[in-house]
């Protein structure tokens, strides 16, 4: 299937949508701040920075795009006609009172605010996440390019598979790795949708950790050698056409030594319970607590350090969150990511990732590293 | 001179000053949430997410960093010895509603909120730029980072002159290029600075535009050859120890065509007018009139698409902007971007960078490429 960008059609459909939710919440007009809410309602990549960028949407009629001077070139490029812009950031007035006079609704709602410019504001507006809960539940557009992104994080764990022995045999580090396995994907993503996405939109990114770094889960990957025996986690992630997925996997170098192949074992059963526990009927929370429930029995409570997963979409991380406190119903349609990690601080770690999307039925599973290879097949030889 | 991470008595003198203007504020406690007053204050790097982070300084005592689980052992490598965990986000209280319960400061400041926040706080808090306003004004051991930083975003410039001609003639693009001068600069970079830095808090990035391309202020650089005659505009950001500096050329491919000299030196005489008007006694819009003058009077105005410049230590943009609005008086240890931009749609772009330390006296200029390269030493043989 030939993978093209979003079309005019689908923000029309969006922000005739978010029209819709408006009347029902007795709003005028919606200013949409926030950078992924605004790519969601038309499309529209930018570099963000200090300067606001808002999408006006009227409850009736067409949008306006109110943009910093130095963007006009470029939003001149989309789809929206009416782009008026303001010179600079702080300017005489504040770029958002300026784009809630240009808007001139009566009842305006605003996507996000900080209390700073609310208070500018006198108040005077309602804060919404309105736009945001939309974005949840994907349509089977953002879909496509979801399991597209999820192909290409694959790719990347393929390499790693493949290369990483040679690349640890001729004395190379957890970035060299990284390095090599990122390039490689990029190169491919380059050349089959190179011609449609701009590097804003299209890109891959990863980390890789060896032994006791492996139990830092926010670690940055240096240059140090894997060692035979250890377990070497590699987490990617990869965007197409704005649209995220991940894939991720723990590989061992060489012979597995102590309990490690029994850690592995034991996120892959963690990785199925949440794909099994990922279906209509459940909560959010109730996800967690399935799969990470798993660890627990494996005697691995004390090694948690994070949830079983996040929503993904135009933003790496996004609502609604398979964590303690989200309530949140599951709807065809949400995608997350399911992120079994066992952290030993000192000793070693472990993380999978899949990404998975909400069905009528079974949860779908587009990344397929980790079902195509099990356990005993993520061995490096080395 | 060696360049030395900043010390734990740097922070602890940080935070003493930071409990004088809260006991001027009324201020029993300050929560800093905003992930740059977190570094400034306690030197704490880390990856952000949703997950909030935060450093709390009590009106007396020691500080305590609140962190996510997933943070435990990066922050117990911290010279704060009071860590407090949350499991996760979302989680059955806020993560900040958990950290100002911890507090439990009876007047508390905090240093940025979300409208969201604030409301399920029961506005009970005081939201204040105090910490990031001390950041505008550097101490000699930041300034000496941010130095040595500019050093790194000269040499990539340097990378360019001496290499871009033999680059374009292989057939390479924007793309190869900045890619090849930020390889070698990260190399020396890593070299010189890695083993005191890590990959979060010194890196080096950069833009590459030439010809129509270059008349996009924020465009991302793409597979364009550039063309025999055009100005192509370079522009790099480096950051030392986490704190940034900027150098910025553009550079002409061969014969220069048309009046791209013209347009080289005027935006060379703009860069010497905005060094000139910075100075103690001016204010940050004075500096962006004197400057953006230069370019009116040589018939450029309409070319004009964003101020002069903008503040720059632990963020590449921070205030005070040099910039219409901003009225803020200048005061020594102040550090701006001095970034003269002509930009003539579909024809071409012209954007200088310096980096711009206030003085008593007159202004220190660490990037040196500029005032070392006038404008004809800026051609690139072809």
């Amino acid at each position: 299937m030939t993978i093209q960008r979003l079309s005019e059609a689908f923000y029309r459909r969006k922000i005739g949508q978010i029209q819709a939710r408006m009347e029902a919440a007795g709003l005028d007009g919606m200013l949409l701040l926030d950078v992924p809410n605004v790519i969601y309602a038309c499309g529209f990549f930018h570099t963000p920075s200090e300067r606001p960028l808002g999408l006006y949407i009227p409850k009736s009629g067409e949008v306006a795009l109110f943009v910093p001077l130095l963007e006009l070139e470029n939003a001149g490029a989309s789809w929206v006609k009416d782009i008026r812009t303001y010179f600079e950031y702080p300017g005489e007035t504040h770029p958002v009172e300026w784009m809630v006079q240009e808007a001139g609704a009566k009842r305006l709602g605003i996507d996000t605010l900080t209390v700073d410019v609310y208070q500018r504001l006198g108040g005077n507006v309602t804060v919404t996440p309105m736009v945001e809960q939309m974005r949840w539940i994907k349509e089977p557009e953002e879909l496509a390019l979801i399991e597209k992104a999820a192909t290409y994080a694959d790719t990347c764990l393929e390499y790693v598979l493949e290369n990483a022995g040679a690349i640890i045999r001729d004395g190379g580090t957890e970035l060299d790795i990284l390095r090599a396995c990122i390039g490689a994907t990029a190169a491919k993503m380059k050349a089959e949708v190179g011609e449609i996405f701009n590097l804003r939109s299209s890109s891959v990114v990863g980390t890789v950790h060896s032994g006791p770094r492996a139990a830092l889960p926010h670690g940055s990957p240096i240059e140090r050698k894997p060692q035979i025996g250890e377990p070497m986690i590699a987490g990617i992630g990869a965007s197409v056409g704005g649209y995220h997925a991940e894939s991720g996997a723990t590989f061992v170098i060489g012979e597995p030594k102590g309990d490690v192949m029994r850690c592995l074992e034991a996120a892959m059963e963690c990785d199925l319970a949440g794909i099994k526990a990922l279906r209509v009927g459940n909560t959010c929370t109730q996800v967690n607590e399935a799969a990470l429930g798993v660890l627990r029995e494996y005697g691995l409570g004390d090694a948690i350090r994070h949830r079983i997963g996040h929503g993904m979409g135009l933003q790496g991380h996004e609502g609604p969150w398979l964590a303690p406190g989200d309530n949140t119903p599951l709807v065809a349609g949400m995608v997350f990511s399911n992120e079994p990690g066992i952290y030993r601080p000192e000793i070693d770690g472990y993380r999978l990732i899949d990404s998975m999307i909400v069905t009528d039925g079974e949860a779908k599973v587009p990344s397929r590293f980790l079902a195509n290879h099990p356990p005993e097949k993520r061995i490096i030889p080395i």
